[in-house]
């Protein structure tokens, strides 16, 4: 079982600790945070288990962004920015920290470092393995898959449609995602890399059922994201009891991802920009405020389509659980 | 291994009989058929095996359609008319034959009788089981699971969003159509009943799968077009050898259906109203002229997200090598 890398705030040392410890592969979430932010959560967690752990990654990615469209989502936003009494930030691009990530995490030598966005040269997946890292690439697709296998990465994460968050597709299209199933056999029929199966999983059945059709390990996402270990803030958390569908969309951070259908995505998925990370640099003040506010329809609720069978239990708890579930299904 | 009921041409009683031959249930497709073609179907799959078989049934909905907008789809049309040399066809709306068919195949008994778009009143339910006949219906959520359940069906087609040709939930939205695992997992939280598993299945490893994962069965339909027996259309199997991608459109149909993408759906799908069956008798004539002129760009090529790893091979020879691998893959 693996503790899906939960960027944006749910994923924190307690948690990837507690996943480790109770015999999963927990992650470290670095996207968004800095090369120093990264390093204290990497001692952190060493300080609470000695149990293997993964960091996971944005790789980036500089996708052609309309400007004029940029421009004209911030002029929109302008009364999200009033309602909320702060200004938009800067829609600029970042390479998120890239190089100093990827010497610290050199450096730190965790069990495994899992990419999203795309997959490093052949060269830099090599040194990491040098260090003794497992190298591991997000996918969705099996061109991405067939990418990754070329530079030599160790496994794949295949990340089915299903999955709450960002599609770590290496492009951004509209082309429609595809279901983690289907996404399982079509990717291993383009390469016998080992797979964790990624988006819906919910249950030890779901566990089970990943491992049967191909896969070599479970990732698990937003059924870690009410325990008391994450970071998920309340409106999120409260939001996961609404029982509202969930949607792909641009509206948040200009790349597709998975969340629970709410007042802004409503208000603006239309009319989204393809350009990410400016759209999430340009929104990341309204949400922080929204979250500040708890309200719910402000903020990206990242969510996956199984999101309602989340529990608010110790991740301990629900790792064991779902183990022994999945054994039990797999005995059948 | 259920062999999907494929409405629209692939289905033949050829087909449905050498599934339920090789030791799986095969379906006869009685949608858009009359109830004289659904019996000769029924006394051919009869002539060709002794082993069960099952029959499914549209059930008929009368969503609200805004008729102005088929109107103006009417009009949009006429250039694609002009281009295959036809009329469009008249947008009615109409039951399909629903109350002969559900005679008929009351008379007939077939082993199993499956509904796609609803679910009938529990007094048809309970009448089709006092003849013999085991009742499923077709979900895609577990709101209709639990109405579903609610009518005493005695068991539930799963229907994930990988699966091509039309979504058979019981209303028409836009809301996002769940994965097949996730939507395992989410049904099963909402019904103890036993569930066959549609959508993206197209290996042993993926019928082992979502047996794994809780269903009683997995039921393959984009993984039989190919096949000797069914009555894919040439173009439309050629298309399977293209590598397009699918996507979900009401163009050919008025309701969400999944096909791979082609010019007719890139011009239309935009405008396409929420109309059935009104649209799809208006493009009748529009899709039987292409086929017949072999244009791939304006037939609903319908086919699940999976549908590349399709083999031109005889059913049995597929359906027997499913059993194995899945087998294999279950007692890993």
């Amino acid at each position: 079982m693996v503790g899906a890398p939960l960027a944006g705030g749910s994923s924190t040392p307690e948690l990837t600790a507690a996943v480790s410890d109770a015999g999963g592969l927990g992650f470290i979430a670095a996207g968004y945070k800095t090369v120093d932010e990264v390093r204290r959560e990497i001692e952190d967690v060493r300080a609470r288990t000695r149990r293997p752990f993964g960091v996971n990654v944005f790789f980036p990615t500089q996708l052609a962004a309309d400007e004029a469209a940029v421009a004209d989502y911030t002029v929109r936003l302008a009364r999200e920015a009033e309602r909320y009494g702060v200004a938009c930030g800067e829609a600029s691009w970042s390479d998120d920290g890239w190089e100093g990530k990827l010497e610290l995490v050199t450096r730190e030598r965790p069990a495994v470092m899992s990419f999203t966005f795309g997959c490093p040269a052949r060269s830099i997946v090599a040194g990491l393995q040098a260090s003794g890292i497992a190298v591991w690439c997000t996918v969705t697709g099996p061109a991405d898959a067939r990418i990754a296998a070329a530079a030599g990465v160790d496994a794949l994460v295949v990340q089915g449609s299903e999955a709450g968050g960002h599609q770590g597709s290496f492009d951004d299209t509209d082309a429609a995602p595809v279901g983690l199933l289907a996404l399982l056999q079509l990717v291993r029929a383009a390469t016998d890399l080992p797979l964790v199966a990624a988006g819906g999983i919910a249950t030890g059945e779901g566990v089970a059922g990943v491992i049967t059709a191909g896969a070599s390990a479970a990732q698990i996402g937003s059924c870690l994201m009410l325990t008391p270990e994450a970071g998920t803030s309340a409106p999120h958390r409260a939001a996961f009891a609404g029982g509202a569908p969930t949607a792909l969309t641009r509206a948040f951070s200009g790349r597709r991802a998975r969340g629970i259908v709410n007042r802004f995505m409503r208000d603006h998925d239309a009319a989204a920009p393809r350009a990410y990370p400016q759209v999430h640099y340009l929104t990341a003040p309204l949400r922080a405020a929204a979250r500040a506010a708890a309200d719910a329809d402000g903020i990206n609720l990242w969510a996956g389509q199984a999101y309602s069978l989340a529990e608010a239990l110790p991740a301990a708890e629900l790792v064991a659980r779902w183990g022994a579930e999945a054994r039990a299904a797999l005995q059948h």
